[in-house]
């Protein structure tokens, strides 16, 4: 056995021991440190970068290391193995090569008032947002000679005393039981007891000490084909106790839903994705909090999970095929009686697993989470709400009526397909201007340090100032020359954003054809989609009154631009509004609240769905859409060229 | 890795691939080959003998075999280490070591009638042996481009059309949900749903292709604290399906309850308490039924375990000290919500555990069970009903009062602590009488072939008839000579039932001094605490009109024998009536009706509980009993000896 010792730049360096041979990426992940691995150990995505101080460890030289990184101890985690001791540092924030998993920085209040806002929007609408969990301190009676009753008869009694519900219709399951005797005695029989109420029944969740400082928690999830973000809430208060976001290991088994779900109907494939979801993305990211935020898993009482009906399925372990081929029928669109443990995650035992409803193969609980979350069912405007996700996904309507529809946009929109793509966190480039005479940038980065990368929010910037300026034409090719354009062997052109010798980093940062093609085609499908669901209805563009973009594309999203690009429809600037990764904020939502629950279940009953693909006029509009900003340039009247 | 081929008197051979140092006992239950070793792997009952027929074991003499044996081929699978290729003879009946375990033959008419007899005396007694759990066969609409509603809810939907019952009070679960895309399309839409009936509210409990024609089972078990016996049973038809018994894996850490409590209290105690019971006793019983029977597990729904106390604490991994200790307060006398797969048994996944209620610390579930199969709640005559099972448990009273108490007899009455003690099974000595002049034996043996050993029933003639004979005195001391009595270097006595060249065994079948001595502390608990128990109403024995006698003791018990030895009172021998294994045909008619189930319920809450240890007379009646028949001879007017 080894020591292998992983350093970070803050907080207390962790050591375990761990056998010759076995691959450094798993030992952190024993270890509870988690490391970013979007291909999860295909030595694919070159993210998991992680440093060697000291010591041995048995890694070959990768395309995604050079020579020179080589030597300075850059390896990548997923393709090293233990051969003896090692001192290995995980990158954080501030390194060019940003490679642990986000945790998000609570005290941010920007990260805060998104929560509260929504929470105050609900309750405005009328919404109850207290949670159904609560605590119930009891005072038992101590057992003597005169008085055996049993453990479990004792705390029954005493809850009816209390809340006036009768003793039979009071649950105290089993894994409550398996430990009464225990806590009583230890307690010295003054308890609190976790409860929950379902109309005149009450489920004992759990019997603690009465000097159990554990706050009711839950779970939330915004299950994405490309990314993650979780909350820990306070199910009490509301308050986010941690966050953090991660990549979804199933990518190794392709960009998009359809690949996913070919590979999930191989042999051993249904297992392969779950545990691809579960095992290599929720379970480290959770870890991750918990270690962080000093969080009890068995405190979890419930985990609410929004995201497209493949990931649904996927993650329930469930045969997805049938989602994919005519006539596109899905297991579920609502589920009940699910059980955390049902997905062999490790929280309270008697969680309960609550799934965003679907609507359709291609629109899920993203969309019925995010809808509930944008209000326009509640306001007579007629709103477009736009989720920016590898699938992207709209709906459109007012307190009347609602219609959504999905498209494929790809991992772009998230940084993924983009040579230098990251998600929007700490190092992402999130906004830029070009000075058209010197082809100069000027750049926002999040978290203020130097470049990393490059998020959706600033691709979106950098194509239409490239554009804007006429460094790029309407097809994305370059045809100016400068300092900062090159060209490859093969001719393809690219753009250096932030020089390698000014960042610290190990590459430029640069934007390339390949990419701007690929998020062409990402603005594109959304384009096309709003198109022709609007078409569908007889209507065009200027009906829409207020439009709301979500998703993970970054919070420094400049709507003007993304007119520029043709991505969104050339309507006035004042009607969009960015409302965050509204999947995440809507489970939120779910998890306080069982009259938010509802009105998202009721959401989901009542939108029509349109299946884009039966509509004739989608692909041409796709085609005509994958252009800057578009071929038919009369519906960009706003977008002038310098 | 080497091949193990385990080979049986009949049926096919059984072959496994194995490590370089596994154990035999290991590698035969991952083989599903059950061999009884009820003292699991610690090579001391030696019960666990196979027979090498070629190849190698790496296994040392053991005190249980001889040389000769050895050179036989004589091994203890529990210390036998795997270090080739092996061929493993695993001895059947008709071999002097009987180690597989029992597997009943259900064809016996005998073993039928218990159970027919049951049923027929509650359905007499009102209730309704019918079963909630039953078939709904449905043929769905297939799915179209026109019709995409998601599997469960077609299901749903199909079931609240044929019962009337609304959709949204029809549960389908995770594992109902997990498999039906599969199990849809497998069979074309026409499934059969497996549905139970909860008041106004439907449980799906499974979907299988409509072709699919494994019946609806439910598993029994009578949970002793030295033998387990169970039953699988058809639930629509009250078939007994498959029936098998065992020893409880717990021995090992002590004959009664105590011991074990004591033990399950130390650290990691719990679980090594609850695996030697689930993992060591109760899943190679279950498998070698599901093999033998060709069960599907999965179609098992339900489980009913009767047991005593600390059996039901143990067996759910609950803290079982309390039990133990003044005020002697345990977990739990009913409790619900219980599932098979809480306690890591593979059945249905929804399969519910329920458990016959506790009255006491040390009168459990066995007794309710057993209770309700005695009938005596529902009949005006002052009857006594006794369950011969380490714990002695008694039930005296009518249709308008019942009192109940426990003593500690210790595993005599099961064959334990006997030397050549074994259970009522084939080969077992069940009867016998002794001629006085020759003092010759005459024996019964169940299955009819050369006595194996002796079962409780058996030893009780054997006393009996030594003790009419003047073979032995009051005290159980040998005080005749002969050629069947033999004395050890240390003078202690003993009597030759079988020569071991007349049964072909390996050993001698004989009754010793301390076997006699510990059988007699058992049935003088039995009595002393009948007699106590009748006091304490202010009776005498003479109250008595019927005695319902039931455990493992065996079929064959001489009422009048066990009379002669002081162990049931002195009443007319019609009164006496053997009722078989209460405790399992009680789980029986739990499993079926739930009207069985809840008057088990109600008879563990109407019954007053007496604790022996408070009574002052108990001592001392503990002792005047300890003695053939009884210090007190008045007590015992038609014992006569000859």
């Amino acid at each position: 056995m080894f020591n292998i010792t992983f350093i970070f730049e803050e907080g207390e360096p962790v050591t375990i021991s761990a056998l010759a041979g076995e691959k450094l990426l798993d030992v952190a992940r024993k270890a509870n440190v988690a490391i970013d691995a979007p291909c999860s150990g295909n030595g694919v995505c070159g993210k998991c970068r992680v440093r060697l101080v000291s010591g041995y460890l048995d890694a070959p030289i990768n395309r995604h290391i050079s020579t020179e990184e080589y030597n300075a101890g850059w390896r990548l985690a997923c393709l090293a193995q233990i051969c003896g001791d090692a001192e290995i540092a995980v990158p954080d924030i501030a390194n060019a090569y940003r490679s642990r998993m986000k945790i998000a920085d609570l005290s941010s209040p920007e990260e805060a008032a998104i929560f509260d806002r929504l929470r105050c929007q609900l309750m405005e609408a009328g919404f109850s947002m207290e949670s159904d969990l609560s605590f119930l301190p009891l005072e038992l009676s101590e057992p003597t000679l005169d008085d055996t009753m049993p453990d479990n008869e004792r705390v029954l009694r005493a809850v009816e005393a209390a809340t006036g519900v009768p003793a039979d219709a009071i649950m105290l399951p089993y894994t409550v039981l398996k430990h009464l005797s225990w806590v009583l005695r230890e307690s010295e029989f003054r308890v609190k007891c976790v409860l929950s109420r379902d109309q005149d029944r009450i489920l004992i969740r759990d019997v603690l000490p009465a000097d159990n400082t554990d706050p009711i928690m839950g779970f939330a999830l915004d299950l994405g084909t490309t990314s993650l973000a979780g909350v820990i809430v306070d199910l009490q208060t509301g308050k986010i106790l941690a966050k953090a976001s991660g990549g979804n290991g199933q990518i190794r088994y392709g960009a998009d839903v359809i690949n996913r779900i070919i590979e999930s109907d191989k042999p051993g494939g249904r297992k392969r994705l779950q545990d691809a979801v579960v095992k290599d993305s929720i379970i480290p990211m959770l870890a991750q909090m918990y270690r962080t935020s000093g969080i009890n898993p068995r405190r979890i009482y419930r985990m609410v999970i929004a995201g497209n009906t493949t990931m649904n399925h996927l993650l329930l372990g469930l045969h997805a095929d049938p989602v994919r081929m005519e006539p596109f029928v899905p297991s579920f669109f609502r589920t009940d009686y699910l059980y955390v443990r049902d997905i062999d995650l490790k929280m309270n035992r008697m969680a309960e697993l609550i799934v965003a409803p679907n609507i359709g193969s291609y629109v899920g609980g993203d969309i019925t989470a995010g809808a509930l979350v944008s209000m326009i069912w509640n306001n007579p405007e007629m709103s477009l709400f736009i989720d920016l996700g590898t699938n992207g996904e709209l709906v459109f309507g007012n307190n009347e009526f609602l219609m959504s529809c999905a498209c494929s946009a790809g991992p772009a929109f998230e940084g993924g397909d983009i040579s230098c793509g990251m998600r929007a966190t700490d190092g992402a480039v999130e906004a830029c201007t070009i000075d058209k005479e010197t082809m100069e940038p000027t750049m926002t980065v999040v978290g203020g340090a130097a470049p990393a990368g490059i998020c959706g929010s600033g691709i979106i910037d950098i194509i239409a100032e490239l554009f804007r300026c006429g460094i790029i034409n309407g097809k994305g090719k370059f045809v100016r020359e400068g300092e900062r354009i090159l060209h490859d062997q093969h001719g393809m052109g690219s753009y250096v954003l932030a020089w390698q010798k000014d960042t610290g980093g190990v590459k430029d940062i640069v934007i390339n054809e390949v990419d701007i093609d690929n998020f062409i085609r990402a603005k594109g499908a959304i384009f096309s989609a709003t198109q022709t669901m609007l078409a569908s209805l007889g209507f065009d563009a200027s009906v829409i009154e207020r439009v709301y973009v979500a998703g993970g594309i970054g919070s420094g999203i400049n709507m003007k631009n993304a007119v520029t690009i043709g991505m969104f429809p050339d309507i006035p600037l004042d009607h969009f509004h960015y409302i965050g990764n509204s999947s995440l904020t809507g489970a939120y939502a779910m998890l306080l609240s069982s009259q938010a629950r509802e009105k998202v279940f009721e959401l989901g009953r009542s939108m029509t769905y349109l299946e884009l693909s039966n509509e004739p006029g989608y692909m041409d509009a796709f085609v005509a859409a994958s252009f800057l900003p578009h071929t038919d340039a009369s519906l960009f009247p706003s977008v002038q060229l310098d």
